[in-house]
């Protein structure tokens, strides 16, 4: 008996981790059918070294009770993507959850359905919020109403745990959390801007410059299209 | 100019997470090449719901700087897999690290690489490694010598970042942990046997216990081979 059926969008140049993390955590979900959905069952190339194969195309994927965005760069030609953007408004019509990873929070937003939604996004990124009408919130997970939104990369296996408690209950949460040894023990102090040595966040913010004149290009232009 | 080759090996019924995670920390280091390794490129499918397409195959395998093996309930087969083996064994002869993840350290004790090294695996299976010729250690990242094994799942991320300091220093290791945005925040604490509910703790022992018969068997078996 199928009593979740959980979608995760995979498209060209995305983070693995982004969908890897959750979709993880979510094969330990009884009951559970996973979908990792694109246009086409083609292999992805994503960003970082993994080719992965969708399961289900877009058009031939049933209504979803959870819906999942991760991010990366290809996020930039997602977010003016009528196809993707369809997709996206039409499951969340019925989903329980809509839920983004990292940058997947720009797509959720630019379709339209983060306005007035309190949201996170990788740290970097969370001002490309604003123009698309949510509201930047504090948080490695941020639930408002059916939506949650979880920051960057690795935030996606707390986001997962997060949802599966709500879907099903805190044991099987943390059943699924002893499952996979999640006592995370950071070799370093480094993972946020808060507590990143101030060389190492100036490193990381410059090599992102081309990538946000990008998209903050393509943010305002979406957001001009959405007004 | 690439510096580093680092192969990480996939196979049928692996957990796709004690990969993933791991590559995508390898992606953010500069002038190294990843290579995904099976003995054909035919897409592989994991346990969780991933399918993902191998980029090299074993015959092809350039020598290494490291090699990594995660788990999943397909090292069983891997264990007395005289290629897979073999494979590992020669390419351990000159790599700079080998290192595991979750249960992969099996499948390197069967190689015979982990005679009276200190190790670690899942936390379910750290028994598992005497018969092996392990000396079973405390720790999410347990290093000797060349050898560096990681404990379950989610440990292959603390696990990747440790091997990237190792091998480029800490600055680059903590830039790539900003950006994953690496500062962990489970919802829960039941990510070890030590801090899990006994309730939980004891079911999800329970459903490992078939998998635990045929593991014990095929480390028997597998130990008695190598006396």
């Amino acid at each position: 008996m199928t009593q979740y059926r959980i979608g995760l969008l995979a498209f060209p140049a995305m983070t693995q981790l982004d969908l890897t993390g959750p979709l993880q955590v979510f094969a330990g979900l009884p009951n559970a059918e996973t979908h990792v959905l694109w246009k086409t069952l083609d292999p992805i190339k994503t960003h970082g070294g993994l080719t992965l194969v969708p399961d289900t195309t877009l058009a031939d994927c049933p209504q979803l009770d959870v819906i999942c965005v991760p991010g990366g760069t290809g996020v930039l030609d997602l977010m003016d993507d009528p196809e993707v953007l369809s997709f996206l408004r039409t499951q969340a019509t019925e989903a329980t959850f809509v839920g983004s990873i990292c940058t997947g929070a720009l797509v959720l937003g630019a379709a339209g359905l983060l306005r007035g939604k309190k949201a996170t996004t990788h740290w970097a990124w969370t001002d490309l919020l604003v123009p698309l009408g949510a509201i930047p919130s504090e948080g490695r997970v941020v639930r408002d109403g059916k939506f949650m939104t979880g920051g960057g990369v690795t935030a996606g296996i707390d986001f997962a745990l997060t949802m599966v408690a709500e879907l099903a209950g805190q044991d099987i949460a943390e059943s699924i959390q002893l499952g996979i040894e999640y006592a995370p023990a950071p070799p370093f102090e480094s993972g946020s801007p808060d507590t990143a040595r101030p060389e190492i966040l100036a490193a990381v913010r410059t090599r992102m410059t081309s990538t946000r004149v990008e998209r903050e290009a393509r943010v305002a232009k979406v957001a001009a299209a959405m007004a």
